[in-house]
Order: structure tokens, then sequence, then C-alpha cells
């Protein structure tokens, strides 16, 4: 089955992503559930939580809570969403590995969803630095700061943006300070061609500092757009269990890449997740408990693995889990 | 947008494929409208019917009235799936202008399926071909004979097909007179890395005679292995408008790629495949009609096309339908 056991990082990011796209608050003792479960099928990097204002997003309310229960796994990288410098200072106490501060390279959008330009994002992004490296450097742990630029394959306000706005504020995001820069799909308009166009565009300004995509699966082409990135040499993507957040039958779908799906394509092409497919299926069990009536979703929970496909499933799960 | 305006084609099977996975039977008057539709939604290939006991699939008893009405059309190319010798003689009294005769390379699926083994199904073949010369040596249209190795990409009977029995099953259908070798991933079990595989070993008998690919999405990797073997040079495709036939949300989901969004994905890399999406999606309204209730499915008819790529999609309309 495998000629290329090269390693791919799968962030889950539906307990941040997911859940913030639904209208129910899940209560906090099912976000540990979830995370036990994720982390039980081999799910080391997550992005379990965002530090926005609770009247905002009252999803969100318990952030420090569930990030404390995420970091009792000593092997568990655990990743915080942070809109601003308030979210980042709280984020830092939390003892969070990352941060993601999304800057919409889309100035409608930017000025829509966090009444910032962009430029005045990259403000904000600059001060969240400096607040990192000054609590580094007062013996903290240096947490990595990732600059998740958004909108970047197309803007339900603006159409296209523009790949000298993408290149520019991916710039100035690295001389701000990133550690490492994201490309987000965020209203799931990318694809497969542009999707290495742009990869290879901000490439040229950031080097091996780009690392991840996050697709959401609005038009089909989630994972599509995963194997074009793959092929462009990137080793690191987002996804929701159960596609969660999203509705690939409604209108205004905006659901993640589904986290099961994603780890069948890369298991069937050989790469190494360290994710096993049935215990990760099995896993959402907890959103069903957790969410009942919310719908979930994925082709291969309601389908299961090819049988060709289960002895080496098991294997690996052996491998992964002992 | 679009720097490659190499053409693909697109085939419609869901009067076929489609209507076959379901329950019901389409009357004949609305297989009529969909023809219609399809046409003037630019679509130029159909897949319309199979010559096949009525009393086995009911579905199809209209097989005749359904051809005589799609060549009514001067420029569209109609295909029907002919399993034997008789239904071969029923499909050349039909006029139709392709027939795709399916052997699988799978002899457990074989056996079950007609109760033949691959072998036997190669003799029924030849014999299909001599029909159809000796029809066209007495002057008929000289009628495409296809071969559809089915179960090429796993089997849910024997799982994996060795590489060895497609290669010799392509031979085999080549030698007995094929004019053209098709491909389909039966039973959804296609994944990419093994797409552009089966390409390779089939293409290095075939040759160019290996022309056209059938993936169903029962596991959510339609387009993404769709996109490997657009890499790999195959520039023919099947699907069905809203995935008809298929439930990606229940067991034994068996859909064929969805048509609305291959041909968004196709248009939105420049290929050039003659149709319209805008009409296309409209379409999808005599399904809605000759079968209420039944389940549509689709990424793209949901959630719309993006801001940025409306503009393209009307153009062409334009442009293909004047």
């Amino acid at each position: 089955m495998s000629d290329n056991q090269e390693r791919v990082v799968v962030t889950e990011v539906g307990m941040r992503d997911g859940l913030q796209s639904i209208a129910r608050t899940m209560p906090t003792e099912f976000k540990r559930r979830w995370i036990d479960a994720a982390y039980a099928a081999g799910v080391r990097h997550m992005e379990v939580a965002s530090f926005v204002p609770p009247k905002l997003l009252p999803q969100m309310a318990d952030a420090g809570e569930v990030i404390a229960h995420a970091l009792t796994y000593d092997d568990l990288i655990v990743t915080a969403l942070v809109p601003n410098l308030k979210g980042a200072q709280r984020a830092l106490e939390s003892g969070v590995h990352r941060i993601v501060a999304p800057i919409s390279v889309s100035t409608a959008h930017s000025l829509a969803n966090v009444r910032k330009t962009p430029a005045e994002m990259i403000d904000a992004f600059a001060a969240m630095r400096e607040l990192i490296d000054t609590a580094s450097n007062a013996g903290a742990q240096r947490v990595a700061l990732i600059a998740g630029l958004s909108t970047v394959f197309g803007c339900t306000l603006q159409g296209a943006v523009p790949h000298a706005d993408i290149a520019a504020i991916a710039r100035a995001a690295l001389d701000a300070g990133a550690d490492v820069i994201a490309l987000g799909d965020t209203t799931g308009e990318a694809t497969p061609r542009q999707v290495g166009e742009i990869i290879e565009l901000v490439r040229g300004v950031a080097g091996n500092k780009l690392r991840s995509l996050h697709f959401h699966d609005t038009r089909g082409l989630g994972l599509a757009n995963t194997l074009i990135a793959l092929q462009h040499g990137i080793r690191e993507f987002d996804a929701s269990l159960a596609g969660l957040g999203g509705c690939p039958h409604a209108p205004g779908a905006t659901g993640n890449v589904n986290t099961e799906d994603l780890v069948f394509m890369l298991d069937s092409m050989g790469y190494d997740t360290g994710i096993d497919l049935v215990r990760l299926i099995a896993s959402r069990a907890v959103l069903a408990d957790a969410l009942p009536g919310e719908p979930l979703y994925g082709y291969l929970a309601c389908a299961g693995l090819p049988k060709q496909f289960t002895a080496t499933a098991q294997l690996s799960a052996s491998q992964v889990l002992q």
C-alpha cells in the first residue's frame, strides 16, 4: 500500500471552527470527551478553542478549561484562535502552545469580520508578537504565532482577491513576526489549479514558513484541493470531525474538510498521519451524544473502509496505539 | 481564469446508472425532458439507457423510446450499456452510436453480476464485435464498442484485484475488438495514488484506446480521483446529475460523481466542457418534478457559484448556447 511514509499533520479544528459554526453550545464535559477520543485515535494536533468575547461566541466561553484539559496530554500540540491583543493575553495565560491570528487578505471581509483593515490587523498581530516575546523573555514557554491568512482563495464580499494583495499581506505578517503562515479558504471558493498557484505565490514570499492549509468543503473540492496542496509540498491540514458546522446540502454551506475522509485519502496514498481510522470514526459517537439532532457528515463513516483497506488500517492501529 | 482551454468530455450517465440505482421508475416523458434539459445545458454525450431484460430492470424497459428521442439531436453522442449479445442486437436496432459492455476484472464480481467469468464475458464481447461488424458491412453505421472494465479499483467481494488480472483483461478486450477501454470504479473504492498507477498500467496495454473513467463518489474521493486522472491525460469522465442513485450519507452509498460539481471543478481549472453550469443546475428541476422525495445531492447546487466565478460562467453560457 505504502511507498511513501512521509508524515502529514492533520489538525482537528472541530472544537473551534466546527463548534463556532453551529448555533448550540457544547457542554465543556463533552469537549473534554471529544479531545480524549481524538487523542485516543492518534490525533496529536488540535485547535481546541478561540479567545473571543464570550458575548459574541458563548460557545467558546470555556476556552481556558478546555485548553487546560488538552494540556494534560504531554505530546498533544494545542492551538487557540485569537483575533486581538486581549485574546492573546488570555491565550498566553492558558498555556496554549500555538496561537493562530486570522488576518483577512480581503479588505471588505476584514472590515466586516473584525472591523479592522488588513493593515490594522497586521498592527494587532505585531502587538501580539511583542506580548509573546515579552512573556518568553520573562521565562514563559515560547508560544508559536501563526498568521492565518483568510479569504485567500476568494471572498464572498469582494470576489477574487488580487495576488499582489495576498503576497503583500503575507510579507507584512512575516515582517510583523509570524513564525508560520497558514492559508485559509474561509469561504469555500478554492479550486485546484488556483490552489497550486497561490501556494507558489506565497511560498515565493514565505519559503518554508508557509506550512498549513485550511480548506472548507463548501463546493465539494476540499479533498481535490488538498491533493494539489500535497503535490505542492504542503504537509499540514486542518479538518473537522464529521464535517461539523457545515451542511453540504444546504445553502451557505461552510463546513471544514471532514477529518475522517481526509485521513482516509492520506492513508490510501501512503502518508503517515498517526491516526487510526477505525477509532476516529468511532469518536463521532461523542458528537452524536453531545449534540443530538445535529447533522454529522462524512462519506467514509457511512460507506465504511473498503475491504482491501481494512487489514492495513488495523495494522496501523496496533502500531500507533500499541 | 483559463490558460488551458483543452476539451474535456463529460458524459451524463444519470439516465442509465443513476436511474438503475434507485427503486423507482422514471416515466419516459421525464427521461425525454431530462435529455432536453441536459442538451440545453450543453451536454453532448449521454448514456441514456441499458438493454437488459425488463424483468430485471423495469426502469430500462423504455430504452428504445428514450434513445429515439436522444437521436433527434444531431450532434448528441448517444450511448447504451449492453451486457450480452441479445442486448447488443436491440442496441443496434435502436440506432445508438456507442455500446458499452461491462467486463468485470474481478471473477467474484463477474460471477455474481452476470453469472459469467471474465473470460466468458470476453467471449460475449467478441460476439458483440462480430454482430456490429456484420451490421456495419451490411451498410449500417459503425457503432463504437467500448469495453467498460468494472471493479478495476477494488471489489467488495474479493478486495483488491491483482494488476496482472486488470492488464490481462484489458488486453483480451482489445484482442476481442474493443474500440475504447473505459475504467470503472464500480464499488467506489478508488483512491488517488492508485488511480494514477492503474491508468499507467492500462495505458501500457491499451495506449490511447484507454479513454474514459467512471468514478463513484462513495468515499468522497470522486473529484480527487478525477484530478489525478486529468494529470494522467484522461479527458473523458462519466457523471450523474444531482449524484442520482447515490446516498453519500447512508451505508452502501454508490452514487456517481455529481455532474454539476465535476463541471465546476473542470471549469475552474480552465478546461472546456461546453456545459453551462447555471443551466445544468437548473436542469435538476426535472429530477425534482419526476422523482418527488428522491434525494438530490451536490455541493455546487446548494452553495451556488462563487462570486468570482459567475461572470465567466455566464460568458461561457452565451458562447455555448448563443
